[in-house]
């Protein structure tokens, strides 16, 4: 999305080599109309396709998974994360390693909000090591329903996380890929 | 708004007396067609007002304020929860205490993103103690922004945070008012 990659250019800094700040229109300030431009955009890409809900994963998904649920008439189901394993029976559950604060946390999902015959497109703000997207594929997994897609506003893809899910079959499609990133520039896939 | 009172009617659960669970369409569930129904209703409240940009606070305000602002085409800020007191000198701040969770926590919004010109909407999901939306308006007024108005999407009026706020001279709308709530049933200002 040439509009995405704009943005990212002229607002997103470049923290320490990998971090990418994008906090003006996709963090702490978020740019409802250009978020709804990529729920668009979504649209596009998943057009005459069956979905029944958008899963993401708190709290940085949030926003973006509304934008694109609003224009594309969904519901949202978001997992929640938890620091301690005690989740109770009534959830799907997955653990996920978060190489950014090396920590290992519990993903979960009430499992009155995800059946088998949901087919569920998967969004988020940020793909990397797509850690957090295979919870989310195994927390689907385990209530029998279909993924349709993956979708992250922006991927990092010299992390190879989107690459390992597509070489599993997954179809992902990122609005904007980032093949190489430093202070010097950014440069996205083509 | 009757559609919010009835919805919470037919799929809200009462825990412990004072707990509303309404997770099945404004939580981890969110049915986002709905949260946009509750854009028009605030985009009406607010008819011919001139507002540049909607604050809420994360996580779980960030769902509905994006909604919002889908409806009425604003930016949306949210202020960011931290435990320790470390926040730097970009950032306004202001403290809030948690009585659900009986903690303490700085929240804190970039410079960057709220000044002098701005006329602020505050908007969050639940309106209880008011202490949240305390700690916003003093983030606001350390800005010099304006505050147009505030709106939750349910208010525990016999909690009194957003009566004290009336009295304080702000603009308090919220969509639905608990005047009572127990396990026997609820029952919303009129």
């Amino acid at each position: 999305m040439k509009a995405l990659e704009q943005r990212i250019l002229s607002e997103g800094t470049v923290l320490n080599g990998d971090i990418l700040k994008v906090g003006s229109f996709l963090n702490q300030q978020l740019d409802v109309d250009f978020l709804l431009e990529m729920g668009n955009e979504v649209k596009n890409l998943y057009d005459g396709q069956e979905i029944t809900k958008i899963l993401t994963i708190e709290a940085s998904g949030i926003a973006i998974a509304v934008a694109i649920a609003a224009v594309m008439h969904k519901k949202v189901v978001f997992a929640k994360k938890n620091k301690s394993a005690n989740v109770s029976g009534e959830v799907y559950s997955a653990n996920v390693h978060s190489y950014t604060r090396n920590v290992d946390y519990l993903i979960s999902v009430p499992k009155d909000y995800l059946n088998d015959k949901d087919k569920v497109l998967i969004v988020d703000d940020f793909l990397a090591s797509g850690k957090a997207l295979e919870g989310l594929v195994d927390i689907i997994n385990q209530a029998g329903a279909t993924i349709v897609g993956c979708t992250c506003a922006i991927e990092k893809g010299y992390q190879g996380g989107g690459d390992k899910l597509r070489k599993a079959g997954y179809k992902v499609q990122s609005l904007a890929v980032i093949d190489k990133m430093s202070s010097d520039g950014i440069e996205f896939r083509q």
